[in-house]
């Protein structure tokens, strides 16, 4: 079962609050008012910097996360503020598979992978963007830079049947349509 | 052939400078005083933040890095700055292999790799640490914190042959020894 404690000072201090399950608004629980430090203990979360699942996106794989600059992937979108929750479904670090599409709408060139990719240019596919992506199975995350920096993207195959027609069905934030990197989400 | 292009200003803007092979003090050459923006044409490289290889380490796989938060991989280690820079040797990203020790000196418990491991906590390594390390084949980055964030450690099977004794083997900043997500290098 999926489980997760939030804390509102860095290094597990202060007071603490325990997930097992979605969380739209964690200033609204436990009375935390605001997210400094995260432990996941069970399962793989995405945490979005605004509640409602809305801004950015943070992959939160088991480990311990005791500053803000642990779940940020980058330091260009430095974000301190982590507000809601959720835990990452049908996540499959052995059997996952999606496919990339150069297009909108599943269009153009196409690239089906089953490993991780830390280089999409290294893999041979020559634009900076993505059109379009299909998860046939498991949990991706996507990232902007390579090597996983920058935004990230999380991709499940049981969320919209794992379809996303446009970089704005994936993105929380669309502030570009680069994607240079992805890999499969660990449980 | 290995091949990288600086540029002084962000979006690759402002004077520019390509470099070939090793290159222990980017501001000695091509007049460039600092770095804003890096693309890698080929091959992967390693850039360091300070010359001849000191400091701060950052995996720099074959794409486009428009500013400082496109290297760095975590808002918690910001670096404005690098300064050297070399090819990654022996990437092989179909056949790696890695051994794991909790203790120095290749002591304790074990664990073989050939995959990547966004968290090892999740592989049922039970430490936050690693005590030593093998590169049996390959090249790796290993991480401070899940999820590939954090300091950023460069692995390689042909360099120390392969083995590191002490976290301070593969450290070139030596400010934790926690590695909690470790994945191959993309040629």
């Amino acid at each position: 079962p999926a489980s997760l404690t939030l804390w509102d000072e860095e290094d597990f201090q202060g007071r603490r609050c325990r997930l097992l399950s979605d969380c739209a608004n964690a200033s609204e629980r436990g009375a935390l008012r605001r997210v400094r430090s995260v432990k996941v203990e069970n399962s793989a979360w995405v945490a979005y910097e605004y509640p409602d699942f809305q801004g950015q996106q943070f992959i939160l794989e088991k480990g311990d996360y005791p500053c803000c600059g642990a779940w940020s992937g980058s330091s260009g979108h430095h974000s301190n503020q982590l507000l809601s929750f959720r835990p990452v479904l049908c996540a499959n670090h052995r059997d996952s598979c999606v496919t990339l599409f150069e297009g909108e709408n599943f269009q153009g060139c196409k690239f089906e992978l089953s490993d991780d990719y830390p280089s999409l240019p290294s893999m041979g596919w020559a634009s900076k963007d993505v059109g379009s992506l299909k998860v046939n199975s498991g949990a991706w995350v996507a990232y902007q830079y390579p090597g996983y920096r920058g935004y990230q993207y999380v991709l499940e195959q049981d969320r919209h049947s794992g379809e996303f027609h446009t970089y704005s069905e994936f993105s929380t934030q669309a502030h570009t349509r680069q994607l240079q990197s992805i890999r499969r989400v660990q449980h």
